[in-house]
């Protein structure tokens, strides 16, 4: 047994989603769509003899992972490295509760499954409070529609059949606690709305355009963000708004053709992987 | 609209399985383990005036591509690529049907969901008669397990979580339809209980010795692959046989050691991914 394993987990953008509650964190979750990130979370998990949690070379408080690492009877110093903002809208919460569950999994030898860590990370974050959709997107990778909630025992995840560039500007910060625990009746309409078009027609247009139009309808749109997806527009771009933080993405070029000095990746085919055999 | 599309589709190599009859195709199908390839198959598909199918530069017949254009009501000369050795347990005729409804859904501009491309895949397989399990595995990549049978709709997909090199070496073909034509009750209860020993435990060295005892047990050896596994046994590695080729595969470096020049990949994460935008 190895004393340390490693784990990568795409990061994700959602475009629409909606608001499913459920007493069983493995059945609640959100419907929705986005975009599995190359940009995503490097997650070192060491046996240790106590806890410990660092994002890069920070001191960190993540409950998620706290949860993760309980349900796995691990105790670990987990160090997390990744090029995403912060509470941005990139799912780096539940990318770091699922590099753990995968990670611990691997030098702890529990002999879980795959969809078993799914389910641990996915009800490790519902619980926390700080996602609802990341990690069973993470765990597809690609460009993911979750049309059932819940963890891989509940769900039921197809794709969109594609492969594109992904440009991201981040302008700030914003509270996923704050709008999935508030009223979501009227987000979870337009995240429905948005679901059954793209299902109609799942290519990267239609999904541009649900997406900015789910963010229009749900008025989480902040100023500053529909400015600059103005501008994108404006240069004959298709951007929309990253659900949930201060961050607008686009397919192509569409930021730095308005101007952007904007962070490029791609959309990622394969979900999260441990990058150490077991 | 492009005039052609690429996708890329992992070989894949079945360790156990079983035999799942039902009159829909889409339900019919096999449960079991593998491991899906960075060897794989690469197809090209262009809008022409009438159906070709053509395989590292031949002209072939491959009933389950001539299905799948037939599905997406697509006319098309299909081009593809592998440096997989044919019918010997890699999955290339699943590999050609599904890379088939990737590219021709972007060339043709079908708007079909991933899914139901690999419905429209497993579906020509399955009634082709050319294979049962591998195009759902070959969407999956990694180390999939199959543990319910059919298409997307109606399977449940698991997967071991680890990476690991595999190398293989191929002594001849075997028809996959003479087998699955077959009587296959015993088959099945070795695939049974091979598929409960990895639930039971989902590590690499779990699913080597059940594919070994699957082979042994559903009396599929044939004496040259038997030889060569025990001799892989003997330099201190693990290999089993692919299902259904002769040919042998192991982890690690276990044909190099016994003296072999075996072709070396990895178990590759992404499942079948189109190459182009859509």
């Amino acid at each position: 047994m190895s004393d340390e394993a490693h784990a990568f987990v795409p990061g994700h953008v959602t475009g629409f989603f909606t608001v499913d509650r459920d007493d069983d964190p493995t059945k609640a979750g959100s419907r929705g769509g986005g975009l599995a990130l190359s940009d995503g979370v490097s997650v070192t998990v060491e046996r240790a003899q106590e806890n410990a949690v660092e994002l890069d070379g920070e001191q960190i408080e993540m409950d998620a992972v706290d949860r993760v690492l309980e349900a796995l009877r691990a105790t670990a110093h987990v160090s997390a490295e990744t090029d995403l903002p912060l509470g941005a809208g990139f799912g780096v919460s539940g990318g770091m509760a699922l590099g753990t569950a995968l990670a611990a999994n691997a030098a702890f030898e529990r002999g879980l499954s795959y969809n078993e860590l799914v389910t641990v990370a996915h009800g490790a974050e519902v619980q926390a409070g700080t996602g609802l959709g990341d990690v069973v997107a993470q765990a597809r990778g690609g460009i993911p529609l979750r049309l059932e909630p819940g963890g891989p025992q509940y769900n039921y995840v197809d794709a969109v059949p594609a492969r594109t560039r992904v440009e991201y500007h981040s302008l700030g910060e914003l509270s996923t606690a704050e709008v999935i625990d508030g009223e979501t009746d009227a987000l979870t309409a337009a995240g429905e709305r948005a679901i059954s078009q793209v299902v109609r027609e799942p290519t990267l247009s239609t999904f541009m355009q649900s997406s900015r139009q789910f963010a229009r309808e749900a008025e989480l749109l902040t100023p500053e963000v529909k400015r600059v997806i103005d501008e994108v527009t404006d240069a004959g771009g298709d951007a929309s708004m990253a659900m949930l933080g201060e961050t607008v993405f686009t397919l192509g070029t569409g930021l730095t053709d308005a101007g952007y000095d904007a962070a490029v990746c791609e959309a990622y085919p394969p979900g999260a992987t441990v990058e150490d055999g077991a």
